[in-house]
C-alpha cells in the first residue's frame, strides 16, 4: 500500500534510517515504552495527527505511537526544522505518512497541517499549538483566521463536517512553553473544546529538554552556523526561563561573558546571583557580540535594539516562533543584504554597520543544528507517548482545560531514565517516612 | 526601665552593635521597610514572640519589628547558633528582650521558649516551628509532649490560661523548609489553630537564602572549623533540594568532586545532568572525604554509613535539626572521642578509623560560621516583616492553614533588591503584553 | 596566468570566498599585519612552502604571506582537514597554488607535499613537521624513508639537486606541539639543517589556540558528528596538556563528568585539583561514554582499552596524527563495520558490543567541524607571519636548532589582540618598575 | 633544658598541639619525609634559621627539619600571620625555639629576625627574603639599611663577626614569588653571597599552593572578616598570576562577577578568554564591591583608585608584603577611622563615603583566616625539606645564584602526593617512549 506523503526525496531514506537508529540508541526510555506498546497495542483505533519538528527523535516517537496501534500522520511544526532524510525514512522504512519539507513556505506549511487534519484525528500532538488553534478556529467558524490552505479544507467540510472534525478530538498534548502559554490563553478565553496535556510542564520535560537540550543545541546551532570563538565574547541571553538558563550555562561553559535581560525581577535576581550581568536590553544591545532570544515573546530584540548594536553583532533566536527578533524591521532599516555562510545572512545599515542574522530568526538549534539531542528528547517523548495513552484512557473524564502530566508518569520516567543510565538512588526508610509525616519532634 | 533578658554577657554589646550595623549596611531592603515602619507603626499593639537564630541579621529584623511598634521577645531557634554579642547588643542598645546563650542545653533552650510564650503573643515567628508546636501541644492539652520548662508554664496557666494563650495568637510565620514540612503535617492532622505564612516558600526567600545563603555559609562553616583544602576532595552532598544545590555549587566552585545522594528521581537526574556523580549513600559513604547533609530528614547519614566511611572522613549537617546524622549511633559505636579544634570532634571506631564530626551535628553554617550573609537574609527578613504586617491586617480572614507569601510582596521585594543593587531590568511593552495574552498568532 | 593547483572543484570558490572573508572579519591582528605587508613587501623574493590545514583561517594567512611579496605554495597537513571550497577560492580568487583535497589518500597527500617541495622553498611552514622531515630525509639521502611520491622527486633531483634543495631552506616554522616534539628529536639527533621557530611555543599561540581553540572545536566536532547530549555523560580526556585542558574545560562546561588520564604526575595532580577524576586508562576505558585523545603520542587508546569499553562508547582523537587510537587493532578485533552518520563509523566486536569511531581517528575538530575558530587562529597565524618575516631577516644568524618566537613579537601580538577586542589594561608606573627591580624594601 | 623563645602564651600549647596534629593528618608527603629524616638524620649538624608564617603547617615543617637532625630557630615572616597557639606548642611540645607573636610591631618583628640570625645559621629559609636581605646588608656592611634591632646585632658582631656570619651560610631557600623577585634582583645586582633555591618555582609548589591555596584561603579570609555574600558581587582581582588565577577561580566559584586588572597583555588575554572582565584599575575601581591585590608589586591599589571607589567598597591584599594597597594614602585622605569587626577597619572620606580595609592591608588569608590549607602546604614544605637536604649535600657546588628545585624532587613529590590521595596514573609504554623520541613517523 502506498503511504501518503509529501517529502523532499525518498532517496534520502537510507541515511535517515541510520540516523533514526542512532537516535534510538540514545532513547532507551522511549524504546522500552515502544516495546511494551508493541505487545499491548494501547492506541489501537486512535487516529493521531502530530505537528512536531521532524527530527530523528520525533521519528522514534512516531514509531512508538505506531507500535501502539495508532494510525498516524505527521507534519512539521516549523518550516526550517525538518530533516528531509528522516521524513523520507519514516515514509519508506516505517510506512508513516509525513508531510514536511525543510524550507517550505507558509502555504506549504499549512497545506501540510491540512493533510494532518484531514485524517479526522481522535488525538493531536502539538509543538506550538498550531493544530489546536486551527481546530479551534474551525470549530468556532472563524474561517478568516485560518491560513487559506486550511480554510479550503474548512470550506470543503461545511459547517457539519467542521463540527464533526472538532468533536472527534478526544484530547491533545503540547510540547512547548510557547504552546502552553497559547493554550492557557485559549482556556481563559473559554474556546478550548477538549482537554490538553501540557507535556512541557512535566518535570522530566522542561527541567531537562528546555534547559540541557536547548542549552547545548542552541550553542551547537550557533557554532555550526558561524564557527566563532565563544571564549571572551559577550553573549546576551534574552530571557532567563528554563531555556535561557540552559543557554546561559552553556555559553558560560564556553568562556563567554554572559549578559541576561529579563522582565521578571525574581529571575533577574537569580541571574545576578548566578554570576551573570543583568541589564535592560537597550544597554545590552550596545555590548553584545552574540544575542540569543528565548522568551516566547514578540520583538524582544526590537528594531531599536538592532539599530544600537555594534558592527558585526550576531543575532539569533531559539524560541519557538520567529517573532522574537523584529526581522521585518531589520529588513526595512537596512540597505543591503547578502548570504555569508549557510544560515548566516548579513544586513547592512546605511551607516555601514553590518548585523548577522542566523537562520532567518527561526529556532537556530533546529535550523542550523539538529535540535535537542536524543537523550533529552527520550524523556520528553516518553511523556508524549504516555500522555497519549493516558488521554486515550482518561480523556473523556477530563475537563476541556490545560492539564499537567500525572505525577506518577513523570516520576516513573525519571526512575526509568536513571536506570538506563546505570544510576542508583536511595529510598526513604520507613523510619524516615514517619519522621517526615510527623510534626511532634522538635529541637 | 530594665529589659528582660537572659544572655551571656551584656559587656559584649559594643562589639555586637558594630556587627549589627555592618549587617544593616548589607540589608537595604529591610532597612527601607524599617524606615517606613518607623513612620507608619503598622505593628503597634502587637506582641510578637520570635524564635529565630540570634544573629546580626535577625537583630536587624528585630529592630524593624520594634520600629513598627510591636512589643517583641526573641529566643534562639538552635542551641548553638546564638551570637552572644548580638544578643547583648539587642538588650543594651535596642532595649529588646532576648533569651539566648550560645551552647545552652535543651532545658535552657526551652526555658527561653517559655519566656517568649509568657508574653502572650499575638503573632509568632518560627525557624523550625518550635513555638507553634509548643502552642499546639499547649492548646491540645498534650502536656506530656512538652519540655518540662514549657510544661511548667502550661501547668501554671491552667486549662483556661492555656486556651487564652493559644487563642490569642492571630497567626504565625515560618522561615524554614523543615518548619514548613512540620506545619503541613500539622495542617493535615488538623491541629493548626491559626494561619501560618510559609515565608520559606516565597521565591525571594528559598531561591536565594536556601541556595546562595546555605551554599556559601555551609562551606564557610566547614572551612572555619577545619581549614581543609576542598580542591580535589570528594564532597558528598546529601539531598539536592535548594540548600543541597547551593552546597553542591559552592563545593564544586572550590574544585571539589561533588557526589549527590537523593531519594527523588527527578532531582537525582538534575544532579547527574548538572555534572555531579549520583549514587546511593551506601556507596557514597565509602568514597567521601567530606559529607554535608541538607535534607530536613532523619538519619540520612545513618550509623551504617558512618561505619563504612574512610579513616579521616569529616561529617557535618546544614539541615535545620540535628537529627540528620545519627550522632547517638556514632557515640555508641566508637571507643574514643576527643576535641581536635573548635567545632571538630574526633570519634575513633574500635578498628582504629577516626571520623570527625563538626558542630555536634548541628547546622555547621550557624555554629562554626555566622549563618547566611546579610545580603540574602535581607530578602528573607523583608518577607518576615511584611508577612507580619500582612498577618496583622489579614490574619483574621485567613483559614488555620499554611499560606504562601502574597506574590505581590514577593515581587516587590525582588524589585527593591534589584534597585538597591543598581540593577535595572526590562518591562513588557503593551504590544508584548497583548501578544502573551493572545493565542491567535501562530506559525 | 594559470595557477598551479590540485583541488576538488574550482566551482566551489564563491562559497569559499565568502567564508574566507567571514574568517577575516574575526582575524583583526593578522589583517593589520597584512595591511603592513602590502606596503612593506618584507617577504619579496621568498619562496614559501606551507603544509597546513587548508581552512578559512589558513587562507587568510596565505593572503598575508602573498601580500608580503612571497611566492607561496600550500598543501594540506592532514588528509581530512581540507575545506574544498577554501582551496578553490585560494586558487581562483587569490591566485595562490593549492594542492589539497578533502579525503585524499596517503599517496595523494604526499604527491601534494612533493608539489610544494618542487618550488625549491626558501622558507617552509609546517603543521606536524612533515615538510621538514621530508627535507631531512632528502638531505640525508635516506630515500627509503620517503613516501614513494616524494622519493620519485628525490630520485629526479639526484644527489646534487637534493643537496641544493635542502640547502636552499633558510628556515622553517612549526605550528603544533606534535611537530615541536618531532623537531626537538631531530635537534637531539643532530639532523636539523636549518633553524626552526616553534610558533607553537609562543604564549599567544599555545595558551590560546591549543586551549580555547582545541577545546571548543573538538566539542564542536563531536557534536556535529554525533549530536549526543554531553550533560551527564562521562567524557574521558586522554592527556592534560594545553589541548587536554581545553577539551576538559569545555566538556565540563557542557555538564559532562570529566575523567582525565595522564602520564605526568604534576599534570595529573592539577587535573585532580581542577575537580576532575584522574585514573589510569585501563580503568577509565570501562567508565567512559566518550573518549578524546590529545597527547601527541601513539596508541594512548590502545586495543586493550577499546576491548574494555562499554557497548556504545564513542572514541575520537584531536591530536595531530592519527596514531593516538589503535585503529588498526580495532579493525582487527571487530567482526563488522558500518557507517552510522557522516564521520561516525560503527565497529562491532564478536561479543556484540559496538564502538563508534569518529573521523577515522583523525583530528575530529578539523574533520567533522571546521577547526579552530578564526579568533584564535588570528594570533597563531600572526605569529606565523611575523616568524616568517623574522626568519627572512635573521634566519642566517640562527643555529640549526629549535628556537622560540621572540618575546617582543609574542607580547606585541597580545597587545594588538587586546586592542582589537576593545580591552585596555594597566601599565607599570615608574615607581612600580623601580620597586620590582629593587630588593632592599622588606617587611 | 629551657627552650629559647618569645611567644605570646605557653598556656596555649595544648590547643596548638591538637591543631598541629590535625594539619599533620593532611600532610602525608611531608610526614613520609619526616619519617625518613628520623632514621637518616640528613641535617645533623646544620643550624637552620627559618623566617616563615608560624602556622600549623610550618610547625610540621619545623618538626621535619628537627627530625632530620637540624638545630632550628623560627621567626615570623609577617607580623599578623602568627598563630600564637602553634608558636607555644612548638616551644613546649616540640622544644623548638620560636620568636613570633601575632600583631607584633616592626621592631619586635626584627628583634625576632635578630634572634634567628644570632644562631649563626648554616642554612636559612625565607618567605619573602627578609633573612637573606638582612644577611646581605650585614655582609655588605650597609648597616643603615638594617632595622635598628638587626643593626644592633651587626654592631655587636663587628666587621669580622659579620663576615663570619654571612660566610657561614651555605645556602637558602625561598618560598614566595615576591621573595624570588627580590632574589633575582639581588642576583642581577651581584650581591648574593650564597646559592638560593627558589622553592616557589617548583611545579608542585606554585601551581598548587599559589593557585588552589591562595585562592581558597583568600576567600576564606574575606568571609571570616566580613561574612558578606559573594554571589552577585563584583570582585576585582588585581593581578592574574598564579595567585590571582586562584582568587578569580574561587570568587567565580562563589557566584561573583570577576574583574581582572593586569599589566601583562598575555595574562590579560587569558583572563578575557577565561570569561572574566578585564579593564584598567582606574575603571575597575569604580565598579568593584571587593578588591583583592595579588601582584607582588607596590601601590597597585593606589590612592587615586581608593578615592574613586564606591561607598562601602571592601579592600584587601593577599600579596606577600603590605605595600600593594596605599594604606598610608588612605589614612591621609580620610577624616575618620573605626573598627567594624575583627580585621575590618572603616575609613571615611570627607565626602562621606566609607571604604573598608581588611587586615590593615596585610595578607588577608593569613591574618583573618589560617593561611593555606595543610594539603597544599604539604607539597610546598616537602619541597622546602628536600631543598634543605639538597642544599646540605650540594650547596657548595652551586653558584651564588637563584636555582630551581631539581626536577626529580619536584616529580617525586607529585608522585608521592598522588599516591597518598589514592590516585593512580598511567606510564608510558616502551613503544610510546620510542615514538616520542623519534621524528621519522609522519602522516
Amino acid at each position: 500500500m502506498e503511504v501518503l506523503h509529501h517529502v523532499k526525496d525518498l532517496g534520502l531514506a537510507p541515511a535517515g534510517l541510520q540516523r533514526i537508529l542512532w537516535a534510538d540508541r540514545h532513547m532507551p526510555v522511549l524504546r522500552s515504552i515502544r516495546q511494551r506498546f508493541e505487545k499491548e497495542r494501547p492506541l489501537a483505533g486512535e487516529r493521531i495527527a502530530a505537528c512536531l519538528h521532524v527530527t530523528t527523535e520525533t521519528a522514534n516517537l512516531a514509531r512508538t505511537l505506531a507500535a501502539g496501534g495508532a494510525e498516524l500522520r505527521l507534519c512539521a511544526s516549523n518550516p526550517l526544522s525538518t530533516q528531509d532524510d528522516v521524513a523520507a525514512a519514516l515514509v519508506s522504512e516505517f510506512g508513516i505518512p509525513v508531510f514536511a519539507i525543510k524550507g517550505e513556505d507558509t502555504d506549504t506549511y499549512y497545506a501540510h497541517v491540512r493533510s494532518c487534519l484531514e485524517m479526522g484525528p481522535t488525538l493531536t500532538m502539538d509543538d506550538g499549538a498550531d493544530l489546536v488553534s486551527s481546530l479551534i478556529f474551525l470549530g468556532l467558524g472563524r474561517l478568516d483566521q485560518l491560513n487559506p490552505q486550511v480554510r479550503a479544507l474548512a470550506e470543503e467540510l461545511g459547517a457539519e463536517g467542521r463540527r464533526r472534525l472538532a468533536e472527534g478530538v478526544k484530547g491533545s498534548t503540547e510540547e512547548t512553553t510557547t504552546g502552553v502559554i497559547r493554550l492557557r490563553a485559549m482556556e481563559r478565553d473559554q474556546v478550548l473544546q477538549f482537554p490538553v496535556i501540557a507535556v512541557n510542564d512535566a518535570d522530566t520535560k522542561h527541567l531537562f529538554d528546555n534547559r540541557y537540550g536547548t542549552g547545548q543545541s542552541t550553542i551547537d546551532g550557533v557554532l555550526r552556523a558561524t564557527n566563532i570563538l565563544l571564549a571572551g565574547k559577550t553573549v546576551v541571553v534574552v530571557g532567563y526561563g528554563w531555556c535561557g538558563r540552559g543557554v546561559a550555562m552553556r555559553a558560560h561553559g564556553h568562556g563567554a561573558h554572559v549578559v541576561v535581560t529579563e522582565v521578571d525581577p525574581v529571575r533577574a535576581l537569580e541571574a545576578v546571583m548566578d554570576g551573570y550581568s543583568v541589564m535592560p536590553m537597550a544597554e545590552a544591545a550596545r555590548k553584545g557580540d552574540l544575542f540569543v532570544s528565548v522568551t516566547g515573546d514578540k520583538h524582544v530584540i526590537a528594531i531599536e535594539h538592532l539599530l544600537a548594536m555594534q558592527d558585526g553583532a550576531i543575532v539569533c533566536n531559539s524560541g519557538h516562533f520567529d517573532v522574537e527578533i523584529d526581522v521585518e524591521g531589520l529588513r526595512r532599516e537596512t540597505s543591503d543584504r547578502w548570504d555569508v555562510r549557510p544560515f548566516v545572512e548579513a544586513y547592512r545599515f546605511p551607516d555601514g554597520r553590518v548585523i548577522y542574522l542566523l537562520a532567518e530568526g527561526r529556532l537556530v538549534n533546529l535550523s542550523a543544528a539538529e535540535g535537542h539531542p536524543a537523550a533529552v528528547m527520550d524523556m520528553s517523548f516518553a511523556n508524549q507517548a504516555l500522555a497519549a495513552e493516558f488521554m486515550r484512557e482518561h480523556g473523556e473524564e477530563l475537563e476541556a482545560a490545560v492539564h499537567g502530566v500525572p505525577p506518577e508518569i513523570d516520576r516513573a520516567i525519571a526512575r526509568l531514565k536513571l536506570e538506563t543510565m546505570g544510576v542508583a538512588i536511595d529510598q526513604l526508610t520507613p523510619e524516615q517516612e514517619v519522621y517526615l509525616a510527623s510534626w511532634e519532634e522538635g529541637t
